[in-house]
């Protein structure tokens, strides 16, 4: 069966509301190793993966300080695997974090942490894979088979994933799990418009090869995942930035012609962000505002809004949508096959 | 009196070796500080900093992490000063970095986290500023006065500053004192050919709209700093990541118009960056390495080495300083003012 391009892609991420439902079947799973990461009392998590999971992995910092106020790190990989750098691993939980689990470095990572006395989670798409077997504890993030080469229904997944975990482990698994059914309840409705809003927006950055994607605090992973869409399927230089460092020299480099994506949501960080979007405004750049608070940002030139969530906290679970399909848009606008980016491969093997 | 455009910054450039030694003039109270977090015994150190002072921190999680094997974290800033975290900081070392001294987050970070029990310390080129007097340690830069906007003396003594508190914490502040005073002398050595070598690539770079930075373990501080210079100076769209993110998406938009700036240096990761630039070449990009390694990268098309660091962990110091040259070349082809860039000041304000 040919399938048309792009169209693997797309399916995908129509699909996350139902790949949400999935993972909550494994609820009671997630609140067993979140009890157990409580029973540890842990100094630090530390959060490991590259790309997609690796974004994620931002949302993991946020989701953990947040709910059992907790010291989360997207740990150097390099340090433990390369360096073999001393450090006390006792009182640490480790969460890896691959789709395949056959990323070599975090397969890596978890087995000498684990050997150190870590207790090590393995979250994945394939519990059966090297990773699972690597780590103590393996959680699945059933989210389906994922068949295009960039990431949707899978870091969704890793977002509740990881709110679950963080939830549970500040006692309240009930309520973010209640959250999550309420974002995939949303995320149905939100889809349709969506999909129907971007081709228009997309058009008139067929063009484009460069961006810059802002966030802040929680969103900041959102930031990181949508530059990545953008990168990998539709070939734009696509960095993500916090609100803030955009202002920190960045900010030299825009024009007319080089455009920012920004996302919004109502929280503590909003403030940080509408100030960034007016500084891009200044500089003569072009702004697409997404987000539940989209609709704050002054003179965006396209806007994107999502519904809210049930808690501030699972916002990024919505606010990516927007770029996701966006990227899939604009890699139809520009001709190009959203399903098979140049040079990649689903699993990536390299270190 | 005027300056000729970029004559600051090439000014400031060249004055490293003398701010190395400006720094290990205050070696002793370096060490001084060094004892008391080792005396602390902290479950982590907490660095924070926006811009130049971020990718110092970066390097700051390799020397924390090699020398006494401390876990240290890049700290999210927005954790605590926007969502005010209920996070345990009772068995923290807070490290401040900012060249003014007088970054709103960072300073609010540090009264914060001082207030809710960490060891805090501000390492500034004016500890008479407000981060210098929020912190209960205050160490100085001594970089001399930075005129122009993009820092470059201020980011080596940071290197060497954080160098010398991780040596400190592990009992070999002595080693490396003494290294950094063999860098200085290196680097007095290096910089003439350096900046005799890099008009010459630069020029063939002048329509460059966008570039990746990669570096791996200790140098990717270095790939951030270096990417940050070519944006603020030069408006190239230009990001920093890991050699092995790389190959996670961004690979898939090079082209031959799409340049790839390497760092290699002899060190365990040297592997993953071979690896990462020869999958640069194959994407049909043009390659340009640079660190003590320079040579091992097949393919480049321009090779700006430097001298190999008495310890692989004062590398960074060194090369970082081909980047900072080409920045300058690269803004002068340009036709660009690399002591003021567009939009930006030297003291930055925004939150």
């Amino acid at each position: 069966m040919t399938v048309a391009a792009g169209e693997l892609f797309l399916a995908e991420i129509r699909e996350q509301p139902e790949a949400l439902l999935r993972l909550l079947e494994h609820e009671q799973e997630f609140a067993a190793v979140a009890r157990a990461f409580a029973d540890r009392r842990p100094t630090v998590v530390r959060l490991v993966g590259h790309g997609t999971s690796d974004a994620a992995a931002s949302y993991g910092v946020y989701a953990f300080g947040l709910l059992p106020g907790w010291t989360a790190l997207r740990d150097s990989i390099s340090l433990t695997v390369y360096y073999d750098a001393p450090l006390d691993l006792a009182g640490s939980v480790v969460i890896g974090l691959s789709q395949s689990g056959q990323t070599p470095d975090v397969v890596e990572y978890v087995d000498r942490t684990r050997a150190r006395g870590a207790l090590t989670v393995a979250v994945t798409n394939d519990p059966d894979s090297e990773l699972g077997r690597a780590a103590e504890l393996t959680l699945p993030l059933s989210a389906g088979p994922e068949h295009a080469v960039a990431a949707s229904k899978t870091y969704v997944n890793q977002l509740a994933a990881l709110a679950l975990l963080a939830g549970g482990a500040a006692g309240r698994e009930i309520e973010i799990a209640e959250g999550i059914r309420r974002v995939a309840d949303l995320l149905k409705d939100a889809l349709g418009p969506l999909e129907r809003a971007v081709p228009a927006v997309a058009i008139a950055f067929a063009y484009v090869g460069r961006m810059y994607v802002i966030g802040r605090g929680i969103e900041f992973a959102t930031a990181r995942e949508v530059a990545l869409k953008l990168t990998e399927t539709c070939r734009v230089a696509a960095e993500p930035l916090t609100a803030t460092d955009l202002a920190h020299g960045p900010v030299a480099a825009l024009d007319a012609l080089f455009p920012v994506w920004t996302i919004a949501s109502r929280d503590e960080s909003l403030p940080a962000v509408l100030d960034a979007a007016a500084r891009v405004r200044e500089a003569g750049a072009t702004v697409v505002a997404s987000g539940n608070a989209a609709a704050e940002i002054d003179g965006a030139a396209y806007t994107l809004p999502v519904p809210e969530a049930p808690n501030p906290i699972l916002a990024p679970l919505l606010s990516v949508v927007p770029g996701q399909l966006f990227a899939a848009a604009l890699a139809h606008a520009k001709g190009l096959d959203a399903d098979r980016p140049v040079g990649l491969t689903k699993v990536t093997r390299a270190r």
